[in-house]
């Protein structure tokens, strides 16, 4: 399981003192990239080699505690789910407790840049994925 | 149903030259704050008054379309469902052509600023929400 | 003088119950993409035809007054010098009192797509500018 | 001098494939908080005491390398001078290569939570302050 530290940073917060909600996914987005860079994927090569993006096509998420600025945030990066032209990632958000402040899910789709259409998943991520499943 | 009007703002989009997935969750809560204050409540009464405020305890999204720099993008905001302490959004979000880009949803729960509770849905609140089902 | 207005949105504000400083940057390319549509130079135009990218290498702002969430705000934008290559923007931020809640500045070089080089500003953009003058 | 590392995220690039230059104000802020950590002061703590919040009154930036999603970037901080009520910072953002992405200040004024009104800087900010001038 990768895991992914951070903190609330103060942009990530809104008026109400607390993390504005979309900064999540934001988060799990960064949490994202790492797990691909651990994995030897770094998401500059994604974008240089210019082959395809990944498109997420669904995202969702659970919060079961409030977290302030400046608290730790830990996210736990797994795989759930591996389809042709797809995969579906799962997320753990642990508070500065350790206790699980949140849980979440994305839909990740592969695209081809110059079709623009849905491709199967290069051998180098399908790899990363089933590692992590 | 109240119809919020925008446009992809440049930075919510991201090297991949569409909308960034996280951008869609901050475009839906300024659809929220629209339909607040179309309804007569001003989200600056509700910060000011600093009786409640509203947190975000689920949101997912699906999106179908992808949606470029500079594109219209219209957000129909409307009330499923309606608790004792929260209620739950619907969202359609129309692409420049009028057809759906994607759907989405947001649970919030009221929660008491001095207790940090969840407390009952103010009557000027839940009058904006009956009327919007 | 071209005006954008609009309002302090919850995800602009941070833990302090105010304006995020960075989030004025955001505001302020805002009021520039509606400042160049009202203009007929929608910002879609410009990344769908890939001929350049507007560049900002110099951007500054001073913050007179604090703003806070659903405040309105309006942005005055007008052009302070032209260059070959670049140009000079200057931004007038009022608050929801009509009074000056900071004054900003941003420069922009044009950025040729292929060449990756600074390039003459296009007819069409150049108009734009002196008209704003 | 205090170094902060972290890498041009996908959600801080915009369509133009580069970071969006608000997010460089974002970043800056990123490496202030760590920069406080990293001598003792967590901005936990601050929003915690409600004693004073630090507004940013002045802020600017200046680019000379665009840099793409994934690329490490690497800023140091310091303190350039010191008022009774306010402080000034530097910054220099470095790149990939470890050359001078680009150099930026912002300037704090210490505010009375209470009062909203300006205050003496807290002698244990105040001693950070000095070390890193």
């Amino acid at each position: 399981m990768f895991s992914y530290e951070t903190s609330v940073r103060l942009h990530f917060t809104d008026a109400a003192g607390l993390l504005f909600y979309g900064s999540i996914f934001t988060m799990m987005h960064d949490a994202f990239e790492e797990f691909l860079a651990a994995n030897g994927l770094e998401i500059a090569r994604i974008f240089k080699e210019k082959a395809y993006y990944l498109s997420i096509v669904h995202a969702e998420a659970d919060y079961r505690k409030q977290q302030s600025v400046g608290e730790k945030v830990v996210i736990n990066v797994g795989c759930e789910t591996i389809g042709d032209h797809s995969f579906t990632l799962l997320y753990t958000i642990l508070n500065g407790d350790g206790k699980t402040a949140g849980t979440a899910k994305t839909v990740h789709v592969v695209v081809d840049r110059k079709t623009q259409k849905k491709t199967v998943i290069p051998p180098n991520l399908l790899q990363i994925l089933r590692s992590s499943q």
